[in-house]
């Protein structure tokens, strides 16, 4: 927690608006380092909805077996987060930690231990003293307030050099509604899922099986295509309440996911997770460059990103880069290494803007000064071809069918 | 080429009988360096049979497409094999310098073209100026003579800090018929497969599919079971050669892989495969420890090895391990991604022959300090269970199945 800032962090905070439905509170409970705000609760009204989705890891986190259990009853009343312990790995008392902790809110928030959902982040193997929140819930209870975005951001940070908080509005119907996102990030970021925590609230009134739907179509492009260390944390949790609270102001409650009412929400909703996404690659541990890698022209949309994340997750690609050296022999045994349809004498290869291979072969105009002037760039300024994000690695396999794109930035960290 | 060798060097070199039938010569080309000794030449005697495997990159190089359309021939006269230059990503210039050097050799050795294997490594993406081969390769057939193995292995030597050798001999029928192989390595070596150039040379009578499948056993649990930096090369290689003249000598010949007599050459053959690709781990670059994981009571022996294979690769257990730290939960996070079926509730773990985690729990008597002492060793002298090579990384799933091992040596670069 003392490391510098991350040089590609945002440079400024955005504004966090209060949602209606939702209010914040942070305590020090003790759980690792004494004095150090290390839990958050979040109190939602009654009638609030929730969807989530959670690591692939066979050996997840307790937290993230007990949110499992209780996502599909879409019903949340509490949600708390803890840093500094993962509460993984931690057999039997594990599950006696989350029981505990689920009681201890439930008692508080005056709710059933179902309704409160649970994430943790920190040390692996540690047995977690939930016995420590006995002291601060019934406190982060009565002081949860509207405000409290940046706080609530901060009190789960482990290895993080800076909070991630993003915010969107949109309509729905004629009523303006807000979305508010908060995440934490650092190591073993990869899809799928691609995040360690992170937490979306918004006041719109949209029924559990819709809000899942939604998310998981969005973290498609979003949180599951980023990548840091390739590794996979065992308590990845990315969770979206909605309160319903805008049906007060006139927003129309929405109960199918095909509602063309959803189309601005949508939009503002994947905003927002592809923001809080990046932010997090941006803060992977030790991270010094963000790149992004552009697949066009592989023969579907998943092929592209197979062959996307053989490029970000290969140690051969990341060390030239963090090398700052233009070998794009590396993308090519990447791409060949993806498994996936690559017709190599067809494969051409562009650093930045620059094409450093062409139909098969070493480009004609190839000149390895010119490459690694854009290799030195930590945040390159090229932006060809109207991408939206700065990129440095860029990689079009141009079969002629049809241009289909995946987007994918990544990290890497110097160990 | 000038970096210090691999602390995990064998300390020395093994003897290399002459194997009759097989003539080998070395020269300077200049492919890449003026007065480096760059290519090997192996010259087999008629009626040679020949099997390979090669990598599965969907961007292989050119030799790889050569060699995988004439290996179903099964018949060999000449190995051309040259460093400085890969011929990978060559487009079609790559395919005109394969048939030329093939015509070469063919016209040096008096073969047919098809009769020719080839293999380059070295650079990606350059143009391999193949009639630089012109002013050598009379010279090779001339001088090549029976002795000369450590030549050889090194004329193919790249980043390679050592040459990489091995000799067996077996008994078939009652005949003494020896096996040589030649390997080089140094990066991306990942299965499948798992190697960048090894081959291997007897004089058992063995016919061509029969070679096939041994080899293709034979890969397995050896060249297939190690890996550095989780990367695959374009232009992986391993073939055998066998130029039956032992049956001169009265040995049997093999058509059929169920032959009783071919035990002891199986054993010797794998024996081989094994050493080399070892030898090829030792020589990762950059490589500083090198490590074998142990994976026990999975439900069965490929769920075992992609297990071991999600531990050997993860760059989180890898910068560990280097960082000499024991951090165990990342081995738990590595069993959890690898997707195969982990009764997390009975995980255990040893690094060395500390047993660090227990029934998916931090072991009661864990000390840290006791398991940073283990880690602090490059090659580890503790060898519980009669494993037969050194390690420090052991991860033993216990379900109460059978149990089923899989060994796997790893190495990681420092970048």
């Amino acid at each position: 927690m003392a490391s510098a800032v991350s040089p590609l962090a945002p440079t400024s905070l955005p504004q966090m608006p209060a949602i209606e439905g939702v209010r914040l509170a942070t305590a020090a409970a003790g759980i690792r380092y004494a004095g150090h705000t290390d839990v958050m609760l979040a109190l939602l009204e009654p009638g609030t909805t929730v969807a989530g989705v959670f690591t692939r890891s066979r050996c997840p986190s307790a937290p993230v077996e007990w949110c499992r259990d209780r996502i599909k009853a879409g019903r949340a009343r509490a949600l708390v987060v803890n840093s500094g312990n993962a509460n993984a790995f931690t057999g039997k008392n594990g599950r006696v930690a989350t029981r505990l902790t689920a009681d201890l809110a439930a008692k508080a928030v005056h709710c059933k231990p179902g309704e409160v959902f649970l994430a943790s982040t920190g040390v692996i193997g540690e047995p977690l003293d939930a016995g420590k929140f006995a002291g601060v819930m019934a406190g982060l209870a009565q002081t949860a307030q509207g405000e409290g975005w940046l706080d609530a951001a901060r009190a789960m940070m482990t290895t993080d050099t800076f909070p991630k908080l993003a915010s969107a509005t949109a309509r729905l119907g004629k009523t303006s509604v807000t979305i508010n996102g908060i995440a934490k990030g650092a190591g073993m970021i990869a899809p799928d899922m691609a995040t360690m925590l992170a937490f979306v609230f918004t006041d719109a009134p949209v029924a559990a099986p819709v809000l899942q739907a939604l998310l998981k179509e969005g973290v498609v492009d979003t949180f599951n295509a980023v990548t840091v260390d390739g590794d996979t944390s065992t308590s990845d949790t990315l969770m979206v309440f909605a309160s319903g609270a805008a049906a007060r102001r006139g927003a129309p409650c929405i109960g199918r996911r095909s509602d063309p009412r959803l189309k601005g929400f949508r939009a503002a909703f994947v905003q927002v997770l592809a923001n809080l996404a990046e932010q997090v690659a941006r803060d992977g541990e030790g991270a010094r460059k963000l790149v992004e890698v552009v697949v066009e022209g592989a023969v579907s949309k998943p092929s592209a990103r197979r062959i996307a994340l053989s490029i970000a997750n290969s140690p051969l690609v990341k060390t030239a880069i963090a090398g700052e050296d233009a070998n794009w022999g590396r993308v090519v045994m990447a791409v060949g290494k993806a498994g996936e349809p690559a017709d190599r004498d067809r494969l051409s290869i562009w650093f930045g803007g620059i094409r450093v291979a062409h139909h098969g072969e070493r480009d004609p105009a190839y000149d390895e000064a010119e490459v690694s002037a854009v290799m030195n760039r930590s945040r390159a300024r090229a932006r060809p071809r109207a991408h939206l994000r700065p990129h440095q690695g860029v990689c079009r396999h141009q079969r002629r069918l049809s241009i289909l794109g995946s987007r994918m930035a990544f990290h890497w960290c110097r160990p």
